[in-house]
């Protein structure tokens, strides 16, 4: 076997160093923005790309990037079965039974928000074939449904996380918006499977597009029915009789690639056929939740970004840029989605308000529109500036989604512990030693950060303790109030090394002291505050831990860790 | 970019699927006759390689591993990721705490457990180059060298193995074994990385060298102080602003990439750089444990059968197969290394019997020499025949090992409770209502399987039973006995849905009860299955998901994945 130099392999392993590297901080940066992960992964690839370091130092691009040879071969190979993996995982996550469970309004969103888009686009296609730069030798028929997928196609990881963000996951509105963005998937993944068929069969006789079909949809089929059966028999034997959790392990993946093997054997990208079987094994209950952990993490966190880093790579986002073929792509894909999901909610019997915000979920299109996108840019179907226009639609559909069914819905953002805490707001050795004191001290601090007159906010949280002592037990005490007229939320953490005495029912001192202070005119909101810090500190474990932290990070990092 | 062809995509996927199935098949085989797992991983590749497959269906070996070409470059290169990143696990479960602990008489064993081997070695491979096979235009030294640490490395991860399954790792002698293998690699590698740079150097002037081996020693150094000191302040950081557990796993990664580039550049191998930074992560006591997990499970389970069955596709081990060198190579490694470590143990003051079952404890090479050897290959220094002499000498001295400590010990393997179950002892509904017909219900199974006569089982349990009930609580009984001139240990399952009242000090009825019986002669073996099943057992959740299992694999695939 050819063995790669000592260069090319420095050279591999730097590139995948800093790809990894500048997509994780940027996908860091924008799930701080409140945005999709894969926005910053993707823009890592371009300004590592010839779009922008390709201007600056084009020696440094091409010398870790090279475009051909054997580095460019094996960062291909190693994106090319990281997006298979993605697609195992995406596949993983599909819940079948909520697919059926909200099955019929589910069922109509679905159809609406793929046919509606999918229909506008393929005329489109047809009419404004030169708007949309097709390429003048290239099938219209194909170029048109290529075109139709990519805008019609939903983005299920994005939507489920923007509905967790908002609390809305487990209401019935949000198991509608998921069970009609796993059947949006599927019939988007099966579709593009038939088209890719067209291409591919498009060089040979009309027999072969009907083999490949035919195959295509007994694979899909026979899979998710039989092949599923199957599964959940032979996980049992599998989980009995190989070391835990490596056959586990190895058995998923094995059968990912293998699905991925046959569909592109068949003249199927693919990518289709890692999904199909990640939708089979993850339907499985006897699948632990080990090895959903570890293979969906890894596969999310290491081999995704290195993925979608690796399209800004390809194209030069700047030479290739079209301010008009981007906004008549944007303004179609939003347009059609929206109305498509929209009326497909409204037909399903839903009001006029969660109607609108179910149109504005199945808008994001996400990380799906990009794979379809880079696919057929690599198939020559559409060009780069095409390409471009694709990334930036399914890029904005994503970050505008969640703001506006917020909106709609009058849903803020869940407020989350570990955002409302600082440094500040973090006193480690309380010198307080009775009750009344500690109150003082926490408040003060607060009073200090925020401008906000120190004796009101005592006098308030002091007449609550009286009411009802808040020592909850486990060493930890819980003093609260709500403020007439407080612009936010301030969370104090005090610790004292010697306890204090908040007449917990389990008679121990309290060494971990949150001060939760709210606005008056959000009530639900100290709830959820003080929701989050008994659920954090409910083990021995944890609250020894908090104690024992030296300092902010320390406290931040076991909050995060154990959340 | 290049993209891959259809025909390639699909090969990579299916190769991978293939090499990665049957490895992972025969690896788990090789674990079920108590061998280590990267035996079975090897002979994958020999099977799928040139020694079998090729000889059988040359046309299929070619068509799925080429030697040449973009499908080859794509396994290389996924191989030359999964090595670097299998040293970067294997540098994070080294414990540096540990081996300070046993520092001394570790550090004794360490030094004369790879000093006698390389010593030995290296005047060996001067007097009889011949017959090692030394390649007549290669540096007489350069062989010498790599002859020497190929044969005087130690294999941390199946030492560790054998001592847990012999429940001695936490034991002094265990850690002093740990401690020692721990300085082996540590030496192993640094001398290798030491010779490595002879190598590149040697075409350049001495100068070249000295900065190579320089640079080498400054890594090293800064990485496992400075370094280390540094990753430990920094993974705080890391957990408390980035969103948990993305930004620690990529963390943890990147550097080991960026460790990996750096030594290559150097002109070092970039497994030393993986290894090193490895050790420095590994380290922290910030890193959490579920990092370790994703990391270690992933790369060990997925990674490193792939690394390991592609050796096997590079070498036709028949054609190059020399009984002779076999011979002399093995004998020459098990003799050094186990004078070697036996001899530092004695000098550590150690007794005899210990001593003796150290030097077999260090004598087992395992994977690290397979490694060293694939390195010299590829490098021009060693030929096939040398190559595959040494993983034949890796292989056996990794096998003989455990047997020869245990014999020596006198440790019989830990008795464990999935391998004494079996189907025929799985009674799902107890027909039985009282403690006593439960009894003579399941000791009836053990007379029918094991031939022995009932009532005398049934009557040493009951006596047993009498003398203080077995009910546990938390609906689990256990009624056991110690029956002279039983040849093995019985351990029955019986289910009861409407239970039986074995006195349980939380009065609840028993819905699970297990029958353990052991010989009489070996008195610790009972404690031992009942403190398994205990454990197992001790949450409400594990009995609620036994009592719902529908057969015994369902119940064995219950005790494997929550063990």
């Amino acid at each position: 076997m050819e063995a790669l130099s000592s260069n090319q392999v420095t050279v591999m392993f730097l590139s995948l160093a800093v790809l990894l590297c500048v997509a994780r901080v940027l996908g860091e940066l924008a799930l701080r923005l409140r945005q999709p992960s894969v926005l910053g992964e993707l823009l890592a690839g371009v300004i590592l790309g010839p779009t922008i370091l390709g201007r600056i130092a084009p020696n440094i691009n091409t010398a870790l990037f090279p475009l051909h040879g054997v580095n460019a071969i094996a960062l291909e190979s190693i994106s090319t079965l990281a997006i298979g993996l993605f697609l195992l995982v995406a596949g993983m996550e599909v819940d079948l039974s909520t697919a059926w469970k909200q099955g019929k309004i589910g069922g109509k969103i679905g159809l609406t928000s793929i046919v509606i888009p999918f229909s506008v686009a393929v005329v489109a296609a047809f009419l404004i074939p030169e708007v949309l730069g097709r390429k003048p030798d290239s099938d219209p028929l194909v170029f048109a449904l290529f075109f139709a997928i990519a805008i019609s196609i939903s983005a299920l990881p994005i939507i489920a996380r923007t509905l967790i963000d908002m609390g809305l996951y487990r209401s019935d509105l949000g198991m509608v918006v998921i069970s009609a963005a796993i059947l949006n998937d599927i019939i988007g993944w099966v579709v593009f499977a038939v088209i890719l068929g067209f291409i591919s069969g498009s060089s040979g006789a009309g027999a072969d597009i009907a083999v490949t079909l035919a195959m295509t949809l007994i694979f899909i089929v026979g899979m998710l029915t039989f092949g599923r059966y199957l599964i959940h028999r032979v996980l049992p034997f599998v989980q009995a009789y190989t070391r835990w959790p490596s056959g586990e392990l190895s058995f998923a993946l094995i059968l990912g690639l293998l699905g991925a093997a046959f569909t592109e054997l068949i003249g199927i990208h693919a990518i289709l056929g890692a999904f199909i079987v990640g939708v089979a094994i993850g339907d499985s209950s006897h699948l632990r939740e080990r090895s959903r952990v570890i293979i969906g993490d890894f596969v999310s966190f290491i081999f995704a970004p290195v993925f979608f880093a690796s399209i800004g790579l390809k194209v030069d986002f700047f030479a290739h840029f079209d301010p008009v073929l981007v906004l008549v792509v944007l303004l179609l894909a939003c347009v059609c989605k929206l109305i498509g999901g929209t009326l497909g909610a409204r037909w399903g019997g839903m009001g006029r308000d969660e109607s609108l915000a179910v149109g504005f979920a199945m808008v994001s299109v996400g990380a799906m529109g990009i794979i379809v996108g880079i696919i057929a840019l690599n198939a020559g179907i559409i060009d780069e500036r095409l390409f471009i226009a694709l990334v930036i639609m399914a890029m904005v559909t994503s970050m505008i989604s969640g703001p506006f069914m917020r909106l709609i819905l009058h849903k803020e953002k869940k407020c989350l512990l570990h955002e409302v805490l600082s440094s500040k707001l973090f006193v480690q050795d309380l010198t307080a030693v009775t009750r009344r004191q500690v109150i003082r001290e926490l408040t003060l601090a607060v009073s200090e950060v925020g401008d906000i007159d120190a004796a009101a906010l005592e006098t308030a949280v002091w007449e609550r303790e009286v009411l009802m002592s808040t020592g909850v037990g486990n060493r930890v005490a819980l003093p609260h109030a709500r403020i007439v007229g407080l612009k936010q939320v301030w969370v104090v953490v005090g610790m004292s090394c010697r306890g204090i005495d908040f007449d917990a029912p389990d008679g121990k001192l309290a060494n971990l002291i949150f001060l939760v202070l709210t606005p008056a005119e959000d009530p639900g909101i100290q709830l959820d505050i003080v929701a989050q810090i008994a659920r954090l500190f409910r083990t021995q474990r944890c609250v020894d831990a908090a104690l024992r932290t030296e300092n902010f990070t320390d406290f931040l990092a076991l909050l995060h860790t154990e959340a």
